[in-house]
């Protein structure tokens, strides 16, 4: 379980503190907020805060002096031309602000998306948890073989078992050495050095910020079936909590970004000719086997 | 009058419509909210929305699961510690939403702080209004000849005036001619070619949205003394927008950065031979005439 | 012509000064190095300066120690692999740096490109020149009907002569009140409060420093036959460029960015449905009449 | 030694590879290119590439043709006057490329500067080098009891042999771990999951681009003596690099910002009391007693 009977009284205590507002609100955003997802086996995604909802991405998008008397089908179709079109100013308009505890080296992918805000818990000033990654068996994939950076089949019962006793037998060992080497009535090593010790698993956790178009950036890569797993399962939440949130945005995101598929001068060329009827070989078709084989797959066709 | 009645009636539904939020909100902010405060001739800044208070950027700063237990004078310490170390991040947790009008040639000032977000009335998709800044004539300044970008003694009434006279005859026929090249009965020339003969002195808007760390870098450089007027005065509203938005960090604000002064090397050097009671002239002093000038004046000494 | 004798001769100067380096270098872009490409009537574009090369990019991507030993068609197949996936950041690490003069209306839509760098030459600090853009007359073109920010035909030849009269009369009027506004013999007027008398097809310039990645983003968007003629002639001077600084990358860009079509979900739907026999008719397609129409556009087909 | 015998020949075949340019070309950065000033125990920091001069700096403020005629001491009065006013954009204009070797916990500090290029040797990729960091004895120093990110006395020898222990026999077992899960004769992990066995401590690199400002910021930050040391060995190479590369620019670097000090408006107070004579007290003075102690300590005199 991720968060302490304390920390959820903290949690409750905050959703009890109700006010009134003149700016827009979201209620069913508004139902989710401090509540922590759980995600991975110590992890949470939670919305501490956000700002504007559908409607402010349609009155920026118009420089209006209010809400206006549109129908919400032509809001609607404004936001499916703006993602249609990549205008992409008017979905910065919105903000969210998440709390979110995850392992160390899915933080070191996360922090490569640079638009965004965040403040991390510090292991220069602070003590961590002794709270470690350690996968579902499932979860246990081989390396692929035809992709550098991928998996592959999920790992025997038994291999399975040996890397779940090494992964924690490692973080184990390296966490209670970390507190040997924090001791301050023994070692009394710095924080700043001492954790240079812990495992890449080691759960670290963060305030992160970002606008809505960013915020679909980074759902847009890392809900992508690419992404490593580990990263995809908060990226996933955040494709829910998108819904909830701004409707309208979510649906067009889904129809023109996730949905979507892009193909290059030359598959353009090969779709063309096949739509006037004439059949064409990876031979002669300008596409290298690769693409080739990707754009079949986008078509859902056999090559 | 910067807005129209329909305008006003506009915002005046968007005050009635009050909503219940679990979110941080801030009653002085919501006092002002959506209600235009009017800057120059005819032009406005209105906050749209914000998130975040004081208590926000403390909460980011520690990474905490709620508004914890700590008194309002341990938050405004911490404020105060993060703002003189420059510690700039949580600062950023806080957003806050424009609606700003205002003359072509400050947009283009305004716009060079790029850590925001913007959405302009756009001149290639609609028709701009007949709205044209002209200055109170107590703003109309001689060039400086010290400072090459500065203004100085104010002109004499009927040089003010001849002035005025100028600006509004020619920014009043570059309209009239925009009218008539725009005219679908007449020359129908294509808005985004029109809007090239008008003037720089021609009201346009936008939404404009940043966190509160840029906002206080913007405020920063333009509400010093050295910005030009023009910019300044919008600012200055939101310096006072910042108090009752976030009390605490306004203060921090004020204390250790619009009323703070640095000193270089060489004038550390002057200001410790001073005070171990040596009388240092600008000759042997490192410091360049303007420097020794510029010192002299934070310290309102005489050199 | 936009330039004068003595910024020509500065500019041999500056070609005259070789030096010897071991950074990557490419010939063909040190070819036009500060050599202006003219554009519009009175503006330019030249390179000032640049860093990287397509290996550079390659050598990004692979963190690798030194210039390597694939061959020149392994870097080039991993340039594609990086621009079709959408790997941006090892296209980060080329730059470059123009010095652009354009009109300020065009300016104020570049500058919406906030990944950049830019000084702008200060009509607070200086006197602009006597410059402003009047389109030829086959740029003279109506409002589109069809498209709110778009051109429709060209002007026929006596209106495009009374635009034109139009343009030119009140960019002079307001060109000579500002000078009578700075005269310093006379109303002495300061610089910063004069320009507002200008009109916006006035010429400005700048120094303007872009990543790679982003310049193509620049280009993608302003090369486009969306984008108002007066920028795209810029842009497509770019797309020059960038065929002789980096002519692999150039080259993936042109077919997987330039060239690409992306289809939305309900768009592939139709086309499975096509290439498996089916005819598909816009009434049951799930697509609006303008998606139905931009699809068949993209695809060269009559609906 | 942290570079391979290979890696040296690489390194030694780039820098045999002049060519002619006609861009600015900084001899005594061209000495140090490519080659690696060694840091820590197995990190390094090595140019890859630049762009720009001090004189690209004053040629952007002036936005102006070629090199001009102008003085190298007028370029240095016009670098010192940028600095002392913050005016931060001619900055930008140059660009400087890194190649990096440095402790996974470093590289999580470091890329928290947003505004810069990053590649990153990839571990779900590749596999990563048994290699991590071990802390020379000296460093090895106990937690401050002041301040909570700060390091105290160092260790005692024995004591700090003990540390070592601890860090090499995990950081030791945790690769052996990793090698074991990767084989793929035995285990045979997907790679992106193995990584998370690894120590903080364990070395990675990258490709690092930023421009002139921003290294200045980076430097401010991290040269300062309350950065952690492990960072601070990069930060202080950058600076000597910094010398070399842009003499002037450096040199207004070290007198307006890194010997800088910065008193707020209760010091100013406090200053302007003592400069007339006037004996202060912390009790009466407005300030904090830690603000009191730092106000002295920058003056170098007991409070």
């Amino acid at each position: 379980m991720p968060l302490t009977e304390e920390q959820r009284a903290e949690i409750r205590a905050q959703r009890g503190q109700a006010a009134t507002t003149l700016r827009p609100t979201v209620p069913a955003l508004e139902a989710m907020l401090y509540e922590p997802f759980e995600v991975l086996d110590h992890g949470f995604l939670r919305v501490i805060d956000y700002m504007g909802d559908d409607s402010a991405v349609v009155q920026a998008a118009r420089v209006s002096y209010g809400r206006g008397t549109r129908k919400v089908s032509e809001d609607a179709g404004l936001i499916r031309y703006l993602m249609r079109h990549r205008h992409s100013t008017p979905f910065e308009m919105c903000e969210i602000k998440f709390h979110v505890k995850l392992p160390v080296f899915v933080a070191r992918q996360w922090i490569r998306h640079r638009m965004a805000s965040v403040n991390e818990y510090s292991a220069r000033y602070s003590i961590l948890d002794r709270e470690f990654y350690l996968p579902a068996p499932e979860q246990l994939a081989a390396q692929s073989r035809s992709n550098r950076q991928g998996r592959d089949a999920v790992l025997a019962p038994e291999v399975a078992e040996q890397v779940l006793g090494l992964l924690r037998r490692d973080a184990d060992q390296c966490f209670e050495d970390y507190e040997t080497l924090l001791d301050p009535e023994g070692v009394g090593l710095a924080r700043e050095l001492a954790r240079m010790n812990l495992t890449l698993n080691t759960y670290t956790q963060w305030y992160w910020k970002i606008d809505l178009h960013n915020l679909m950036h980074f759902i847009a890569l890392r809900a992508d079936a690419h992404a490593q797993y580990e990263i995809r399962v908060y990226a996933d939440i955040m494709r829910q909590i998108l819904k909830a949130w701004v409707p309208a945005t979510a649906d067009a995101f889904e129809q023109y970004r996730l949905g979507a598929v892009t193909f290059s001068t030359a598959m353009m060329e090969v779709l063309r000719r096949r739509l006037s009827g004439e059949a064409v070989e990876q031979a002669g078709s300008g596409l290298s086997k690769r693409e080739w084989d990707e754009m079949h797959a986008a078509l859902r066709l056999r090559g």
